[in-house]
């Protein structure tokens, strides 16, 4: 396993709608995406893009918000309200072998491989097993980066 | 106010060794910088590289461990025992216009603009003014980027 490029922090936000105007207005982000549902992870979705060196691209905020009942940050938004940090999102070349890598160190893996927000498949390692991180393995998109 | 690059993410832990063997054997990260003391800022800390688009830098992980008594970690991490993300912290290219951008939003700044880790000058804002997330405004190393 070697360490793949930070494609995005997830942040929770009560609001997708204030934390956009908090990172166009107060932050100067130029780049936002349109929201979107995610239902089957009970989330919806905006990417805000910071820069890279040069001309590259940087690592993403990807704002969450919870969406519909049940939603998985209900319980992180009581504990947190105005929102905050929320995930670490690193990328791998290769979405099956870094199961097993993780797996194989006894890490316990939140339940089965599935599509992330990028349209290529994730999953999710528990944060007691990563330092306190809930982390998100990502195959890289192919043709990116 | 242009958002700039996102240089680090703070990580919060009770034990730089731990996180170190963290990042390094779980996570495959190859370039992690030796612990050096902040005594002023109360906090021991250490870097992790990530990689970024082809051959630049990416976003670094900075790890910080409380350091002395009544440092400004212990409070997160009695609440947060195993670590957690701690902080956000943005480049900008004149850090006294920064400052003064987010005075003229009313924005808490927390303390004076001092030297951060990496040697410039930095402040930190408040996170109940930055939809919860403790936010670092940090001057671009000169030449760097």
């Amino acid at each position: 396993m070697k360490l793949g490029r930070l494609n995005h922090i997830g942040i929770a936000t009560p609001s997708i709608e204030r934390s956009v105007v908090h990172f166009r207005d107060t932050m100067g982000a130029t780049h936002i995406s349109e929201p979107f549902d995610l239902p089957e992870q009970g989330v919806r979705v905006c990417f805000v893009d910071t820069p890279g060196e040069g001309t590259t691209a940087g690592t993403q905020i990807e704002l969450i918000e919870p969406l519909g009942e049940g939603s998985p940050l209900q319980g992180f938004l009581a504990k947190n309200p105005l929102g905050g940090q929320h995930h670490l999102c690193f990328e791998v070349a290769d979405i099956a072998a870094a199961r097993e890598w993780f797996e194989g160190q006894g890490k316990h893996i939140l339940g089965p491989t599935r599509i992330g927000a990028h349209g290529t498949p994730i999953f999710f390692v528990h944060p007691k097993d990563m330092m306190g991180q809930l982390t998100e393995i990502m195959e890289s998109p192919t043709g990116a980066h």
